[in-house]
């Protein structure tokens, strides 16, 4: 009978793997390896050159098949002068691991992959055990995820739940379970006036008041008050700029990013209608053009407190003592994509230093991650 | 006895001079020459670098010295491909002398140089004629036209009247003089809150709320109704600047940047503590941190109407049968230096296309300029 399998040692190997989106950098081939190797099927589903790894052990299609879903791309390093351990050096040091990815989420998937292997290899169960795994969850991710799921509805195969092993948890792992995500959406607008000199403004139309009133409109709407298990959602003028060097000179025109955070009460589709017409308001008081390009990069998503959620917070009491909050907060993650196939949660480590400088995983924690997605596993199929 | 002076070519041999700010370009040399030849004091009067002439015919200190100031730099030349004639080619076509400062304002120097050599040749006065031209009215002018008040401080030297010649029509020549200006200030503003992600907006502080609200307020601010001889004084903001690309981020600061333009009613002073107290009252209710740096690049004057006014709208009356209109409109010129020495008035030339490619001046209104400048010197010493 084959050794457990090491989920510290994994991560470490995953984080030498020099994933940065798009770079495959090794680390979904290494996953591939280790997982044929225990008997799943285990295969590159790429798309437009964006690495994709789906595995599965068990029935094609089977009534119970749980899955996990991750990504092993990492973003940039950024100043790398300012690491104490190098990004991809994956150095222990003090009960940490630091390296790119160490929480953001290598050791999520190495958890989930150990547990998976582990599962398989002592206790087959009657069903299946899929595990879909992304390179670009980081970038764009239009051929990531979302290119697995379409690959899987093509070829019938099918999870019936499934987790996403992002970080969730604030401070102590196993504190929280996402539920849900707000949807999130930006907003790119232009007002246009007419330039001029600021000596004669009879001959200029200044886009600059109307900018500033659409901004303070925007801001100071409240869009709804939140629900029993979303906070509120949030407008938020995240750029104004002009670019106009002379302070002698009225500006032609100006730009402006709004990003909205959304719950249920609303969608994509029913802010941009608002939008537009706040848009349309000012521009018709000023006398200004304003056009607006929306952006809808998720819209917002619930699985309802049930059986998973139940499943999952049961585990992390059984393996931790905690009780996890089921929130809804934070920004996207592929589970968007995941919870139009099948109940979908997320529950992963404390993030660390996530897309910093110095990022590390608490050694400790990764170890009792797999505990508990093997505790998920056995409840699951028991 | 010498020909008079032909104000055309004496334009024509300046536009040659590329003295583009602050480049003398040999434009004030040449002026020096033909003011000497004629029998003038005449001499350079640099400070810091920045050239400067001041020039002289008649006793020092008199009762009755009759001044002209003006500039012989000029702006860059822009895109020098979308000139039809070369800037500093001084071409004749159709009536018309093109070329950069053709009409800002080396066509207005030629015509009080002119007009003065050819007065104090034929009808010497009992008096003093003064011109003083400076060669940075286009730049930062601190070394220019104060330079050379400040110098005639110094040596006793002094204008009892002076008329600066900037183009000052609108639409025909002799149909405006310019009796004061408006005040001009700038005011660079930051407004800093705290950086965070736009999911989690409690952990940060948008600053972009702030900036728009007081954007809002200062636009929509009636500063006053304008006065007997000025218009309303205005509050433009001319840019907004946050220079934050990634759409879920919170940025830490934005700047603004506001201009103002005010008549009497109004002080640089009041005006930088009303613009403090504006940004204070944000600040304390959005919680961010607003500073405010105010340049005032020039306070609001008046030579209110009276005998300086009405010799200069008798003159141009006689020799075009316009009858001018007294105005406080326009940007800032060197009027607001010489007003705390004399009464002063300005009267030019319509300004063709100044600061822009193919600046012309219509040849013939050269020629009427130097006649209305020698007949205000004809009926200043009568
Ligand atoms: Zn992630
Ligand atoms: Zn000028």
């Amino acid at each position: 009978m084959s050794q457990p399998v090491d989920p510290a040692k994994l991560t470490a190997d995953l984080v030498r793997c020099p994933s940065v989106t798009p770079e495959e950098g090794g680390a979904l081939q290494l996953l591939q390896e280790a997982l044929a190797d225990a008997g799943f099927l285990s295969i590159r589903v790429d798309r437009n050159g964006t690495p994709n790894l789906f595995a599965r052990w068990g029935t094609k299609g089977h009534a119970r098949s749980f899955g996990f879903n991750g990504h092993t791309d990492v973003v940039p390093v950024g100043d790398e002068a300012a690491w104490t351990h190098p990004p991809f050096g994956a150095e222990f040091d003090g009960g940490w691991l630091y390296g790119r990815g160490a929480t953001d989420m290598k050791s999520g998937v190495a958890a989930f992959v150990a547990a998976a292997i582990d599962f398989v290899r002592t206790t087959p169960p009657d069903g299946a055990i899929i595990l879909a795994i992304t390179g670009d969850e980081e970038g764009s991710s239009t051929d990531g995820t979302i290119a697995i799921l379409d690959w899987m509805a093509e070829e019938g195969e099918q999870m019936t739940a499934c987790l996403v092993g992002e970080p969730t948890c604030p401070e102590t792992i196993g504190d929280m379970i996402k539920i849900g995500r707000r949807g999130s959406m930006t907003a790119h607008i232009t007002v246009a006036g007419k330039q001029g000199h600021s000596a004669y403004l009879h001959k200029a139309l200044n886009p600059m008041p109307a900018v500033a009133l659409l901004a303070h409109r925007l801001s100071s709407r409240v869009l709804d008050e939140g629900t029993d298990h979303f906070d509120p959602s949030t407008c938020s003028v995240t750029t104004i700029d002009t670019g106009n060097p002379a302070s002698n000179v009225i500006p032609a025109q100006t730009r402006m990013t709004v990003n909205l955070r959304f719950n249920d009460t609303h969608s994509g589709a029913s802010l941009t209608e608002w939008l537009q017409a706040e848009a349309d308001r000012v521009a018709e008081e000023t006398g200004t053009r304003i056009t607006l390009e929306a952006k809808i990069s998720g819209e917002p998503f619930l699985t309802p407190p049930g059986a998973l959620s139940t499943l999952v917070s049961q585990a992390i009491h059984k393996e931790t003592n905690q009780n996890p909050v089921l929130s809804t907060t934070g920004g996207t993650s592929d589970a968007r994509f995941v919870k139009s196939h099948c109940p979908v949660v997320e529950f992963g480590l404390v993030g660390h230093r996530m897309h910093e400088v110095d990022e590390r995983v608490w050694v400790q924690d990764i170890h009792d991650l797999k505990r508990i997605y093997g505790r998920i596993l056995t409840d699951y199929f028991a």
